[in-house]
């Protein structure tokens, strides 16, 4: 039995990156693309809840969503997909720029596979670590790698993989930490035509702690990078400093 | 000196619960209110990258922004008190509803608390657990409390605290981690006056495995749940068995 592999991602159907995962999904299993009808970059893990959603079935084996990644994964399961099996992965991506350090926890590519980690299905996230370049060629190829090892193999529990690919051809693959980024956001200021201000939120690249085993790290040394990351956000080590909190 | 204080939620800023949040904090320090215009609820940690954000300052101490909590707080913190000291807490909510187990991840209140912590401010975000009560006294109290005991003493690094306040009147604070929700979404589907049908995300409160030491646990026996947050994903904990990853 071919393995069924759900797609998804929050630059949208149409986006690059999204094709040349499906191309290499397709050597590994029965694809079902349930993706964003349109970019959702910084998304981050928010699912639509205050409107409803239009599902748009393109294909036997794609569907838009007027929503989120999060949104798209919850419909796949819990609505497209519920009739069938379930998916025996989630594979997200490949988002166009990095998902490294604090930025993970805005990214819709993430929280693609969050998802479906929540859902049960293992969720692996993949991200091109490129600003102009748009080839995916090794990206691609790292992905059906990476995917592959976690069909035969399995993921730790409660646990999504955030996959970074840097450009060129990677050295190998360093198992990493979530770094940190130094980087402030720049917040431009622009007047409208009717002389209002308006604000944009840019995003920033640049300015990392490169720490010893983190994901920063890894890329700026050329090698691909996989974060095991969980869904439990419990700093489980500040608990028991914590107990005079409790009365 | 009267601590700095930021205020923010994902429920708007006409909300009750931000305007007994606020009241408590009145008390404790200089307040500045930055908050969504509309309700953001199920924002998660999303920053609007794709349009631009008008910022509209009511009086002295309150603006509002057309965006999520996480811009909220990030163009509170670079762009609207920049030129004068940083905050020295960010608390958001009082949410109106549970911010429990799983559902932190999608909690645009949490998120406030989250983005502030990453800008090195800290974070505290508050959850009243009612769905119909709107009575937010006990919970004002309890946030004014751990408002208080947070600027005293200070919080872990890196790490927000995620408070859960149960209806009535709590019977103490218990130190917790986050658990796990058992129940499925509720994805209905409706048909428009077109014809056409359209699905809607349902939140689903009930259903959660109440294990020892969770916050559904603490909320389940009546009492305040604070579960410490990382705003650092990684599975720390998997990093040593995934070396076969590496090559």
């Amino acid at each position: 039995m071919k393995p069924r592999i759900l797609i998804t991602n929050d630059d949208g159907i149409h986006s690059e990156g999204i094709a040349a995962l499906e191309s290499a999904m397709n050597e590994i299993g029965e694809v079902f693309v349930v993706a964003p009808e349109s970019e959702m970059s910084g998304a981050s893990h928010s699912l639509t809840l205050g409107r409803p959603l239009r599902i748009r079935q393109i294909d036997e084996h794609h569907w838009t969503v007027d929503g989120t990644p999060t949104d798209c994964v919850t419909l796949a399961v819990n609505r497209i997909l519920a009739n069938g099996k379930l998916p025996d992965i989630c594979v997200s991506g490949i988002n166009h720029g990095a998902n490294l350090g604090d930025d993970a926890t805005y990214s819709g590519t993430v929280a693609g596979a969050m998802e479906a980690t929540i859902l049960g299905v293992p969720g692996l996230a993949f991200s091109l670590v490129a600003t102009r370049s748009h080839d995916f060629t090794e990206s691609a190829r790292i992905a059906a790698d990476v995917t592959r090892k976690a069909l035969a193999e399995g993921i730790p529990e409660w646990t999504l993989l955030n996959v970074n690919v840097p450009k060129g051809t990677p050295k190998g693959i360093r198992v990493t930490r979530q770094g940190f980024k130094e980087a402030k956001p720049v917040i431009s200021e622009h007047i409208d035509p009717r002389g209002k201000p308006y604000y944009w939120i840019g995003e920033v690249r640049e300015g990392f702690r490169a720490a010893g085993g983190t994901d920063f790290e890894a890329i700026d040394e050329g090698y691909v990078s996989i974060t095991p990351m969980r869904t439990d956000l419990t700093n489980h080590g500040a608990l028991e400093g914590m107990k005079n909190w409790e009365n």
